[in-house]
């Protein structure tokens, strides 16, 4: 167990709703493709604005996950 | 189109509800004076407690806004 | 007033509904055992991923309060 | 002399030609309306990617000027 | 009182007395045209050296000052 | 469109001409193998010396580009 | 010798005289209850202002001391 | 020559021996599925803690690697 | 076990070994005083000098371990 | 060939023409001194303004080369 | 005048007296060898710890002079 | 003794046996030619890659020596 190896895929989320859900979105379409996801850091929040409000939350990612041995 | 110069401004937005409010109280009040307001990004994110509790989260976040040619 | 001094800890609230909420959780257990709490500030944020999905938010934070003359 | 004050503002620059172009786009639009410009330092550069190529170098840098007393 | 929002600018203050000095001029040059002045923050300390001495200590810092609603 | 997400890839483009190539040469390879290439962020800039010249610039840059639903 | 453990705290001191003075006030408020104090770092210096001066320098400083073993 | 591009990929190496190996284990996995390996970064430094002692060391790295033209 | 709170402290391991036993010296001390140790994250590595060699290796890490609700 | 030792030192090399021309200059100036330059690293891109226009790019650079064993 | 060279030298000066002198004491002691000294940059501030009180200010500056050409 | 003034060198030492050797031999190096040297701090830890093993550990690190009076 101890000698596990781990890949890191950087990701930017998009939502209109907030940045909890930006991170889930980018996790989400990570999933699709990869296994064994184990954990998030965010790397950097910004976002789109248009007449004056926000229009879409961007949250960077970076997501880890267990290559297989 | 290529040659657009924007300025940033910076701003800390603070809300009794969340993170993302204070983004969203920082950009409305930046709207009152300035246009073509285009992205932000967050800087830093603290906030004030009071009685054990978080009284407001405060978001400083940088504003970018087109400048007229 | 002039030359109180403060003390900094270093906390990860996790929670499964976001980041506020990571948030609110390491400053309530904090006010268990420390008074006078003033402000945090947000270090790193993080999270646990299970089936593809946030399984937590881990927010690291910074609590400030006044230490007793 | 020895007491002057600086502001800074931070700008953006874009151009088609590349980052030293781009750097110059956004003092000549300072210059324009802030008198006795001093210095820059580069904050940031990125660009836009359009079929493959760079359509647009970016810029971002901070712009000194003295303060009249 | 928990929705204000701060706008933040920067300044360097240079002084021939030292850095905390410097910062003073910074602070008093913003004060005459802006109101509401609340904190600074040291972002850089550099100075001119002449002869083998400092000069002048010139000290980068942000202040930050409460927008009216 | 406000749910897209983007993946992020490093790379380091090499050139004797300059910087600004060098990142030509990194998006250009990119693009070979990517598609929907969306933006660039400069990570880190530096270069191999040959008999007191500069042989090569070598720029390392973040790659962004849409991933399909 | 070579296997002593030290331990690091983070403290604010604040102070109407200037920044050394700050950081003595915080040292002196971390000797009352800590031994063996051993040397200090400056982690961030900021301030409160008030009617367009400087009210309270704020210097936030990690402080070592060592762990009896 | 002086147009190659490298590609730079994230891992995490752990080991119960210690840092170095740890980076030996990531470097080894990344070899199984990519040619032409030239150097690698550290980026972090970590570990699992068990029973009071270091279980696992964990290491984030970058490694570069040649693309093909 | 989701909303578990973790609290750091930082501590400075010192070795004429190596890094690596700088790091456990450290731990080694923790565990003495604190429970339920976690993970720890490397600040800083330095070390003294005698001689013309390495004294001591000196590690500044920081340990997180899991507060009793 | 394992165990060769390199030395850095920094330098801001400046030019009108642009941040590569800039560089140049200081490997060049650098080159008459110190032989077996071996690899730069931009640290800081900076320059000077005159009637609104970039009158020196002032490029800081660290620059590695062996020692002789 | 454009092409002018710097190079940049690394010192720590030590005071008793505070911050401001500890600087000065290492240009004073860089200018005994040096010339042509133009600026410093503050790159750490520390200091050592007596009986609860500090003992020296340590400040680590980068001094730039001018090569001659 | 208190106003004892360091000098910082940067070096990069390898090794093909691990990080704590390349530290070594960087230090030994500069001990040929400077005296009281006093502490390193680790900038940065790379390495060579070779058929898909490290080659060589290469550590970046800052060296400080007292000059004398």
């Amino acid at each position: 167990m101890s000698n596990h190896v781990y890949k890191i895929v950087e990701l930017v989320g998009s939502s209109t709703k907030g940045t909890d859900d930006a991170i889930q979105q980018a996790v989400a379409r990570a999933s699709k493709t990869l296994s064994n996801l184990d954990w998030f850091e965010v790397v950097e929040t910004r976002g789109h604005l248009l007449e004056g409000k926000v229009a879409h939350y961007q949250v960077k990612i970076k997501v880890g996950f267990r290559l297989k041995d």
